[in-house]
Formats: structure tokens, C-alpha cells, sequence
């Protein structure tokens, strides 16, 4: 999964998640894993993307609908992981919902 | 400017730029600087965040309205930078141009 998602044409719908974590790991990471995993298999999904350096990480998850992203927002083990980041992994977060309207690919 | 951004109200927009680098700097650190110093003067910049690790960079700029990217684009000075990206500094990239729906932010 680490790479550039392979979306379809646009429009499509993007969730940019950009987070300051707290110190150590917590659980974080396997948590981590497992909500990519589980995003993947949810009707609508389209692809993810991911980077992490010491001061900021950012996700960005793409879907054909809101629809689609709603039903991950209340889907009940990521809401068991939300509430888990709002207590111990994020020391603030943005989250964004976009409406895709273009895209661009470039490979060298 | 390493942080999560302070975008007003949306809607606004939002530029999602993921990219995979070629091997070594080869000037991509100086540049890079440079270009956030920048847009951060161009008209309609609201902000700008960014994360790299070994896998993937992404950097996600917002901007007041669709001009505001086309003329940033259209910069004389970006246009180098884009120009050395293509052929010096990513493997391969992805640019999705998004409309900001909704947000939502939390602070510890």
C-alpha cells in the first residue's frame, strides 16, 4: 500500500488526514496497519496514500462517494481507533473532506 | 510552516501533490524551501502542509479559489521548479486538484 493510488477519473472524493502524534508508539502502529487494511475492503473505496516525518503525518484515503466515506466513519472498529486517537495517538489533527475535480499523473 | 495549516470556513481548495523522489538531493532541499517560501507570498495561499519519509512525500497547499492554482502553476519561478521535477527530482507523482467540503479539526 505505500505508493500513489491508483484513482479513476475524477470527480471522486478525498479525506486528507493530517496529524501531530504524541510521544511513543502506544499501539499506534499496529492500529495503524489494521485500519488500512480494513479501509480497503470497504464498498467505495479507491486507494490511500501515506507519509510520516517527525513533525506531521498525512493520509490521504479516496472514495467513489461520501456516501461511502460516511459508512467508514461509522464503521464500528474505526470508531473504536477514533476515539483511541483523540485519547492517545494525535496531539491535534485536521481532517478534510474534498471533492476531487482533477487529477494529473506524471511517471519518468 | 511545518504544521497543520489554519484554513478558514470552506469551501476552499486544496492541491494534492504525492510524489516518489529519485535518489540523492541533487538541489531538491534548497528548492523545495524556496517554493513554500513563495507561494506562501502568492495571492489566495491559505496554507500548506508536509510529510516525507522513505516511501512517499505528500504535500497538500490550499488556496481561496481555482485561480489562485492556475496563476501559483503559472508562476515563472515554479515553472523551473516544476521543469527540475520532472526531470531530476521525482520517479513519479500524482497532482489532484480538490474542492474543500467540510473540515473538522481537534486539538488535545
Amino acid at each position: 500500500m505505500s505508493g500513489i493510488a491508483k484513482t479513476p477519473q475524477p470527480p471522486y472524493y478525498a479525506v486528507i488526514f493530517c496529524s501531530k502524534r504524541t510521544e511513543g508508539d502506544k499501539g499506534y502502529g499496529k492500529m495503524s496497519e489494521k485500519m488500512v487494511e480494513l479501509a480497503c475492503q470497504q464498498k467505495g473505496f479507491l486507494g490511500i496514500e501515506s507519509a510520516r516525518d517527525e513533525g506531521l503525518g498525512i493520509t490521504v484515503s479516496y472514495w467513489d462517494s461520501l456516501d461511502a466515506i460516511k459508512s467508514w466513519k461509522e464503521h464500528s472498529v474505526h470508531q473504536v481507533a477514533q476515539d483511541r486517537g483523540k485519547n492517545e495517538w494525535y496531539k491535534n489533527f485536521a481532517l478534510r473532506v474534498c471533492k476531487v475535480e482533477r487529477d494529473n499523473f506524471y511517471e519518468m
